[in-house]
């Protein structure tokens, strides 16, 4: 399965999960990460009803990490793909003072982008949550 | 369950499925619809496993719908809540002509409220998808 460019360019490698690669979105103002099922298919409800348990079951890992290390106020889970067709579902730890709310994400102009130490840091976070929870996923 | 005061405000009543009522967002510029669960949780990753199966499967029967009604060329799903904390989940159809395509419905200015004419067909076209596809909801 070949990432798109652009998904590439803008995100972090954490994890390779068991349907779906989980990426770090490159902008530190907020803890925005997406799960990129190895899949063909654009549209998340024409994949099989098991395969979308599977990746739900991601998705809340995903959110389970989240609310652990980043305490945020509300999660924002989403798939769209207007610009990047390649599926990609979006899983984002939201606070009550990050620059950008209450608006969504997308399109706000200001980013920050992570240091390595910070993403070597939140890999190695994703980890060991990973190594104690993964009956889960 | 009660619905938030604003949630109601901006949409239309469309059918009560088995987990969520089906909202109809009150903005014929796009083909947007709403899931809510009757449930107190905030957060779509908090609920039981066996929850989130059931509302998933009414995810999939609203998209299932907006594809036949309406041919979108894609679709968004997102559960957001930064504004209204009720848990609503969007089912939306986005086409690359829609005034606000490639961005994001949220916050977009300019909307076109149906007329009551609109909302009957709506409501009439779902209701007999419906009744045609009720076993897999």
């Amino acid at each position: 399965m070949k990432l798109d460019k652009r998904l590439q360019a803008d995100s972090k490698h954490i994890y390779e999960l068991g349907e779906s690669t989980l990426l770090l979105m490159n902008n530190s103002l907020v803890d925005w990460f997406m799960l990129v099922p190895r899949c063909d298919e654009i549209e998340f409800t024409k994949l099989t009803f098991e395969l979308q348990t599977e990746i739900l079951k991601e998705i809340n890992l995903v959110a389970q990490f989240i609310q652990g290390q980043f305490s945020p106020d509300k999660l924002n889970i989403a798939t769209l793909g207007n610009v990047v067709s390649q599926m990609h579902i979006h899983v984002i730890g939201r606070k009550f003072n990050d620059p950008y709310w209450p608006a969504p994400v997308w399109g706000q102009a200001g980013s920050r982008i992570y240091t390595d130490d910070q993403v070597t840091e939140i890999k190695q976070a994703f980890e060991r949550f990973f190594a104690t929870n993964d009956t889960q996923a």
